[in-house]
């Protein structure tokens, strides 16, 4: 009998599992768009001249099944070693209740950032549990909710310092005991903001030439010193003081805050989150009260909902979304939310008395360790420490290196003669057993007596961690069921669809996650030995250049762990470039009105001048407007800064030109990467004429967004830019760095590389496809309900769209706030609201969200026409009616009903699940009140019997 | 300076992590006891008598980490080959969504058997998708909701053929082509059955000698028959036909209800269950509507709630927990829960198009192999077949298999000169030519074209899946949306205590369930070769070890995979022992009238009579009863049944008396282990007197409970029973088995060895002890409001205690049902109702229960008590009251509220969480009605339209 087989693929997974729609559905909505198939609207829709010529070749897509037993390939490529690298990363012990119940769970990592605090009140509670931790470890009032990396987290220092110092010099003084990655960041961001970096000792520092300076603490090589004095002169001097300080340490040393320190920066890496051979995990910064408002980075804040009940937000979250653009000095408002939920974790899960016993212990171990090579005759310095310590074994530094190497430890190379040596919570007797026959000693216990070898006078006395929060019962059943409530209370990507705009929230497949769980991923240090890391190197160079492919770049760098780092490395890229050729004066950068708040920052950055360019009538660059200002500036042009598809969600036919014109007045152009989910596969942003782009890994490339990060920003370059790429201290390159770690967030990469070999090149193109046919479908479904504010020509939209409220303001007392608001009572995510147009929303529902879904987001929106309309005929309340009450909460149910509508209407609006219907757990949260009332640390324990009532 | 420390030990696992009361916590909950310390309460609780001498002794407990990484060494020294033994275990690719979202999902894993309808929709749905996928595919119109394996199903096919067939012949046919596990288990069955086991050809069967028969199909060496002809014998002559068959063939092969069968059994495992060296996976039973209510094991079943609602429940639930125990014929009520889970969400994850599709490429994969050997001059037998050959190697049968392992490939042995090749879904092309050059063939792709080798008459013509559940959009996001909206309508231990009487639901930490999804556990086939399943047996021989050492047996047997099979197993133990004294005639067994109902099943089962003893007063053994049947049956007592500490939840001091008195009379002591929790460290139930005694690792030893299995209950034995412990026909013992894999459900011994490595002997005594002192404090803090049925003579209760709520239906008109529904409001699992005596509530709360979490459930008793109050006051309505109309809904909120008493009554009684409120998704449910009538299918597609309104 001939064999026939179905046609069903069952292992394909672009079309059976990361594409939403089926092919029915597909069908159904190309009726609704009106084309006749997906090539035709694809055809109409993307302009032939951005077409690529040939389709993306990557081979076979892999199954979930290969792509694991691929994974596991690579991963047995990575040796892990115990690592006593320090240098700001430490192993550390993630604690299996908060990997599996928060890393490895997608209602953490599938949320995105809160800026919905009523449907992110458990992150917003984790994250403010971190910035307890932060605030009361490093002894300063305030605390933000995480930064990058402790490197960028001190280049943020230095700018903020510079900010609020009233010293009017122009110099920074770096302790030459700071972290080589660190010094060489802060370099790197200095040098195009004129700002002179003095590296030197501490000791030598003068403050009146400085307007302020970092100190290191404990030092790289594990010197422990008293910064009082230093920052005493300082702020004699009207200058800022900065301590970089490790948080484990400052469970047994004196704080920076008591050494009166302005500012705390540092790392909590070592709080759980695992290496991943550079990270992700999150940098934090603490200040004084007085400087909270120039502070960069988010902040999580009390404040009240429309009952008076308490409810976190953001803070001062204006700053971040509608940032006075040409004026920003900082485009790190990226944060790094799983990392520092789990770090924060990490602290309630052990508490102070648990911090301060694993602190002992390392310290403890680092004494024996120190001893026994004492006792053999070396001579260990510093004298005093906590857990590193160096080594002078003279000539012997390689031979000591590579048998520490034989006994499967990595030791630090310090300078020629030296050898480095952190410990952490996972050393082992039998490391530091290991460790001695290393160094030829033979040793057995012998009655070690531990002694305290920190110096006295440095030695904490404060209390820390006194908040309820970090003294609950850490049972692993309460903490599972803490996480659990918190997890609950939030609206992520395991629920509901999140059309936002701009961020891309597809699927992060179970499949693409696995890997970064696993030991060969998560503890490799970034600067271990690259022979060490070859699984690494193999997942950098193929993810790399699957990357040049999709663009029609010619290098990437895997360097900018975010987004806004991308943007602002592809920019010293150009601006070196503009050196090499002497044409270093070059200044100004044309921004187009539409564009993302972090292209202006990021030019801030590089030291040039934004010089903004029109939008005209159709939403598309102002063409006239662009070409005069390149004449204008011509001999100054230093680049423009283009999107592509547009911000308004239009693929604009003038692109090449506005790239000719650029090139013809000498300037590069910078395309950003944000919207690559349209283009992948179907254009390449180096063929437009793109000099530099950036992707984010985490909208595009299948990255969870961790209620507000991780992220990953590659750049991509032509030929000629790739010597300006940054480069690291470790990796012996002319460019300076822009992360900590030479590939940033490395671990993460594995999700992205994972999606690529999951999807092919077949997969990937066809995602772009399904993703610009949803994203028509909706503006063809809510049209005449809602403008639809830009198109392309042919009447199309790429793969978001814009819509109109601005009308309903003055027709039915209705703002996009209560639009918003109302879509949580149907349980959806707002899109992105007022950007780029103020008043709009902005709709993206990417490739992966079926057509019921997506119609039940229509449904909502179009019954929130019904109710504007039934305000504007009078038929409802301007003042009392569903939207201006949105969103609905249980206890709105319970408490008596005063309303002119129903509970019915109120509570299960179109779209609404019944069953299983998502409840916010708090009222519309007033902002206003929460800035007046800035409180960003846990609320104290009465605030919490209250709310317990 | 010296060094300080802090006292506390930050890895303590036991005391930081698994036990929930703090110290803080401790000792308030001692000063209300009333013991001066957790000592005195123990020694006044548990009598002298039943102490242990010593103290258990197994090293130092492991911290977290260090445990993993001893689970990793553990792991490494399992050799993972490809499998083509088949047999009845395949390979098959755990979809990833799956796995993270439902076996790694505290949700799924930590919740318990839905016998609370109202709180277990979610996972009642998914078992409801199992049982129609069973349903569908074996062509039979009911299935149940899983069996323990396809071994043990087959032998409850046998009885159940026997209580249905109007055949009065007494013997049973079983095909030769059985699988040999399951022909030894039905013997093992049949014997003290009397049952007469005829194993032959199916076409030399004589229909009319048997009361039914068992084909297997696929033949366990390949081969297809169509046994309609046998059934239709069997069915002239009254007589049941049983198909024992392979749900993945049966995607292409004609079904066995279209061959007539009565009964279908086998096992689910390929459906996305790895093997786990033996299990746990599903087994199913499909049968004729007629026969439904004659089917053992548990069946999902559709009903309405108290507003006409559609609900989920275990239909015919009361034949399980109200068994009429002397007449009972099967203890296999134990089902597989959360493998049935996995498996039906396979079945929804790839639809019957993809379920054919992967079919189809394991017998095109088949096809090719046995060309490539039949071209090579081998004689492949079956000529036409599925998935399985066998080849006739004659004296090389050896040396190929050799080859074969040298490839990376284990095959089957089959009789002395053949061998077996079974494929699976994970079979690749280079497995194919591996297999190939282990028979010495090299071939390279020669355009194959792919034929069906299966017979025409066979292939499938009848459709199945047809339901929309198994039609609904694949996409991962919907999937994983899907998974959890079910996972969120539960009540599991990830949000809420359990104080389930009997049933020990303590914390399953992550730790400990992190090791089962590895590959190296969870890949191995149980009659993998040992030497490649080195860590498995490391794993086994320790965690017998401390077994024995906890519980004073010389041996265990880890074969049993429910506590019910162990008790079986046990017995037959001790009649195996009684024949080989020449004492087989012996057929008594005492039980007294609290046992479990399981027990006197047990004793049916190996063909005991069952004689009660009655109960005294105080709960205890009526001893003067027991001596007294002791006395009367001197001659015939094969055993007594005793559960200690008692079922009532008192030490009883008369143990060693009952177990002299049994054995004066020459018969043996089974102590029942399922209230080991209160025993571990304090005393040993084979240093009382005991002879056997199974331990429910599921209870005891943090297996989760999964929803309702899976579960394992070795025994362990006295030395004189060692030689009459079950064998397997693998390991060639004189013994038959009692399950189909040797070591049972093998992989989750991993999380039950990783229990006592975290723990310690330390750890697991203190266990014990809180589990008592939270007892005694429940009782304490509800003494007054209820009474106490049982204490011990000291006034204490042991790990549980009885509330008697009889009083109630006189004075209030409230049920131990409405108690228990009203606890759904406060947010809790009722204890168990009913059990051992009618009309109580029988309170366990574990050692891992907080203080804070216990004094929430007892607010919540107390209030409830309270609202009795008021209704025996006539303050409130005997009929309209919380209590009544308990458990409230979300909907209740949102409609009309005509009730008596407020929104806020009844929905935020004591207890409840307010933000975190659990809502249950149906009001209560009917089960009268559901009983009446019998649906155990996913209902018709219009029911989910209206339900979505």
């Amino acid at each position: 009998m001939p064999f026939q087989p179905t046609d069903y693929l069952p292992y394909d997974f672009a079309n059976r599992r990361h594409i939403g729609p089926s092919e029915d559905e597909m069908a159904k909505m190309l009726e609704i768009v009106g084309a006749e198939s997906l090539d035709e609207l694809i055809e109409y829709t993307v302009p032939r001249a951005i077409r690529q010529d040939t389709p993306l070749e990557f081979g076979k897509a892999k199954s979930e099944r290969d792509l694991l037993h691929h994974m596991r390939m690579t991963a047995s490529k990575n040796r892990v070693l115990t690592s006593m690298i320090g240098q700001g990363y430490y192993g550390t012990v993630t604690p299996p209740a908060i990997q599996r119940n928060i890393l490895e769970n997608p209602a953490w990592y599938t949320a995105y950032t809160p800026y919905q605090p009523e449907i992110s009140q458990g992150r917003l509670e984790a994250l403010l549990n971190f910035q307890t931790m932060v605030s009361d470890l490093t002894g300063l009032e305030i605390a933000n909710a995480s930064l990058l990396d402790e490197a960028t987290a001190a280049a943020e220092a230095m700018t903020m310092a510079q900010r609020i110092s009233k010293s009017k010099v122009g110099a920074f003084f770096v302790d030459r005991d700071c972290h080589p990655q660190t010094i060489a960041v802060i370099q790197t961001r200095a040098e195009p903001l004129d700002i002179k970096v003095i590296v030197g000792d501490p000791d030598e520092m003068d403050a009146e030439a400085v307007f302020g300076a970092i100190f290191q603490y404990p030092g790289t090589y594990g010197h422990l010193r008293d910064f009082t004095e230093q920052i005493a002169a300082l702020h004699s001097a009207k200058a800022i003081g900065v301590v970089a300080a490790d948080l484990m340490a400052l469970t047994l040393l004196k704080e920076p805050g008591a050494m009166g320190a302005d500012i705390a920066v540092g790392s909590t890496q070592r709080f759980g989150v695992p290496m991943g051979y550079g990270g992700p995990h999150a940098a934090y910064m603490a200040t004084r009260e007085q400087y909270a408002r120039s502070m960069p980075g988010r902040l999580v804040g009390v404040s009240v909902d429309a009952h008076g009940n308490r409810a976190y937000r953001l803070s001062l979250q204006t700053r971040e979304q509608h940032i006075r653009r040409e004026k920003a000095t900082s485009n790190v408002c990226t944060a790094q939310a799983l990392l520092a939920v789990m770090a924060g974790m990490y602290a309630v899960f052990h508490g102070p008395k648990g911090l301060k016993a694993i602190a002992q212990r390392i310290h403890r171990k680092t004494v024996r360790l120190a001893q026994g090579l004492e006792q053999a005759g070396f001579v260990v310095e510093p004298d005093r420490f906590f857990d590193t310590i160096t080594v002078d074994v003279g000539p012997l530094q390689a031979a000591v290196m590579k048998s520490a190497v034989d006994e499967g430890i990595n030791l630090r190379r310090v300078k020629d003669t030296s050898v480095g040596i952190s410990l952490d919570e996972c050393t082992s007797p039998a490391d530091i057993e290991a460790l001695w026959r290393a160094f030829g000693i033979v040793r057995l216990d012998d009655g070690f007596s531990p002694e305290y070898r920190l110096p006295e006078s440095l030695m904490r006395t404060s209390e820390y961690l006194t908040h309820p929060i970090f003294h609950m019962n850490r049972a692993e059943t309460e903490m599972m069921r803490y996480m659990r409530r918190l997890a609950d209370r939030d609206l992520a990507l395991d629920r509901a669809m999140i059309p936002l705009g701009s961020c891309t929230m597809k699927l992060n497949a179970a499949a693409e996650m696995m890997p970064i769980s696993w030991r060969e991923f998560a503890n490799l240090h970034p600067f271990a030995p690259r022979d060490q890391a070859q699984g690494y190197h193999e997942l950098i160079e193929d993810l790399s250049a699957k990357l040049c492919a999709i663009t029609g770049y010619d290098a990437m760098s895997l360097q900018p762990n975010s987004g806004a780092q991308g943007e602002y490395a592809g920019l010293l890229a150009i601006a070196s470039w503009h050196r090499a050729n002497r044409q270093g004066h070059r200044n100004i950068c044309l921004i187009p009105n539409s564009a993302h708040g972090t292209n202006p920052a990021s030019a801030q950055m590089v030291g040039w001048k934004v010089v903004p360019v029109r939008t005209a009538e159709n939403g598309d660059i102002d063409l006239q407007d662009f070409r005069a200002k390149a004449e204008k500036y011509s001999d100054a042009l230093a680049a423009c800064m283009i999107t592509y598809p547009s911000t308004h969600g239009v693929f604009e036919e003038t692109v090449h030109e506005v790239c000719e014109i650029t090139h013809e007045h000498g300037g590069q152009v910078y395309i950003d990467g944000a919207n690559m989910n349209a283009m992948v596969g179907l254009g390449r942003p180096g063929d437009l004429g793109g000099d530099v782009s950036h992707l984010n890994l985490h909208k595009t490339f299948a990255i969870p967004h961790g209620g507000g990060g991780p992220g990953m920003g590659p750049i991509g370059v032509k030929k000629h830019l790739i010597e300006h790429l940054p480069g690291h201290p470790e990796t012996d390159s002319e460019q300076g760095p822009v992360s900590a770690a030479p590939y940033g967030s490395a671990s993460i990469l594995a999700i992205s590389w994972a999606y690529c070999l999951l999807m092919g090149g077949d997969g990937l193109t066809q995602a772009s496809r399904v993703a610009i046919l949803s994203a028509n479908y909706i503006a063809r479904r809510l049209e005449g309900a809602y403008d639809v504010l830009y198109k392309g020509r042919t009447g199309r939209v790429a793969h978001e769209c814009i819509l109109d409220t601005r009308p309903f303001a003055e027709s039915a007392n209705v703002t996009v706030d209560d639009i918003a608001k109302r879509l949580i009572d149907n349980g959806f995510h707002a899109p992105t609201m007022s950007w780029p147009v103020a008043g709009t929303l902005m709709i993206e529902p990417t490739e992966s969200e079926t057509k019921a879904e997506i119609d039940r987001f229509c449904d909502a929106m179009l019954a929130i026409r019904e109710e504007i309309r039934a305000i504007e005929t009078g038929e409802m309340d301007r003042e009392n009616n569903p939207l201006k009450n949105a969103p609905h909460t249980m206890e709105d149910l319970v408490r008596e009903w005063d309303r002119p509508y129903s509970r019915e209407q109120g509570c299960f609006p179109p779209g609404a699940f019944r069953v299983d219907k998502y409840w916010p757990p708090v009222n519309r949260v007033d902002n206003a009140y929460g800035d007046r009332n800035l409180v960003c640390s846990c609320p104290p324990m009465e605030d919490y019997a209250e709310a317990a009532e």
